[in-house]
């Protein structure tokens, strides 16, 4: 017989997304500018939790917004009403966003005047987990809804979270969803990970979110070398 | 509103994609190396009519094979067996193969030792149509069980290809393939590609087949700037 090679596609395309990545963390950092991915299934409150994010904050940093999720753009014109500048990325039926599309976002924003870039990552529980997208730290919201199980059902996706957003808390009233269940679950995938309540229709619970990403952001902003 | 910048990612990926294929086709091309595409949905005879083929150009062409078909290595052994170098691509579950992928196989190979490569693409009618992988030319198989109305419903794939091979012609005794429809349609799409009709079980019609790469592999071949 012939020879053989073996080239394991997914692999390579993988490592030469983690090297770009870990670029793109790098060079934010220089610049003092922190990114967060933010991750969740469609409908989990992506789009609300960073219009509430934006409003809470946007008086401390200079906020843009990566949308990557949905094919038309009706997130970032509710993000742009705010005031914030938003890049769309139409993904034409990709299902994550990966290093290189939120290089081609970053070319679109001016850095030098930005202090925080949100990405709202296409709503996706699988793919989005596997994908580095450079982003300074990834958070993930479940909402009350979807159902304490799904750490069982997604645990990639609870283990390369630095935050859990646990969303929807107003409909945990007459739910059969058990928070002490929940929270245990996802501390076997990730002891690091805090689990925050919060409910973007009342409000409540967002002080803890707002500070967890103001101290993180204002770390990063502080440590830059310009 | 603040401004929103859109980026259409798909159409950015293509356009890197297309910008590889063409760096791929001039560095063959200057190497006289031919490099043939070949498409097909699952089970229409791409690794039959490979091995028939490498058996007819062994003589007069050094031939290796990229194996993208499956997520196994069965079909890269296969084409082993006939003491010809084969890299298989396991692609994870991607639908087809791009211009990345196949750089990544060509690093694999001497080039100074080839004059002709063979890439059987992941058997799909659909996405590989869509990517170009740099190829010299690219074929596409057929086979009668498939039907005649393919090319209605797979326009692409029949526009994009330089030859049309119709296999498993010994299936059309008794069946309700009409091959003059069939030419007709795909001469609707495509001016310029041949429809050859061949079986590989028998080996009827593999003539004009041979006769179709072995002249175009011969041009490349001489027309090598080394």
């Amino acid at each position: 017989m012939a020879e053989i090679r073996l080239i394991e596609i997914k692999e390579e395309i993988l490592a030469d997304n983690a090297a770009l990545a870990e670029e793109i963390r790098a060079d934010l950092k220089r610049r003092g500018v922190f990114l967060l991915n933010l991750m969740s299934s469609p409908g989990s409150g992506k789009t609300s939790l960073i219009v509430r994010t934006l409003r809470r904050l946007r008086e401390t940093f200079r906020i843009a917004v990566i949308e990557g999720d949905i094919d038309s753009i009706v997130d970032a014109e509710t993000v742009s009403r705010e005031g914030i500048p938003a890049v769309q990325l139409r993904t034409g039926g990709f299902c994550h966003l990966d290093a290189s599309m939120i290089r081609l976002a970053l070319n679109e924003l001016d850095l030098a005047s930005l202090d925080l870039i949100v990405i709202e990552n296409v709503g996706n529980l699988v793919c989005p987990a596997e994908v580095d997208t450079g982003a300074t730290k990834n958070a993930m919201i479940l909402s009350v809804p979807e159902g304490d199980d799904k750490p069982l059902k997604y645990p990639l996706m609870f283990s390369v979270c630095d935050v859990v957003i646990l969303n929807k808390t107003d409909y945990l009233e007459g739910s059969d969803f058990d928070v002490q269940a929940f929270r245990e679950r996802v501390g076997r995938l990730n002891a690091k990970a805090p689990v925050l309540e919060v409910s973007c229709r009342t409000g409540a619970g967002l002080d803890a979110w707002i500070d967890w990403l103001r101290t993180r952001a204002d770390a990063t902003r502080g440590s830059a070398s310009r």
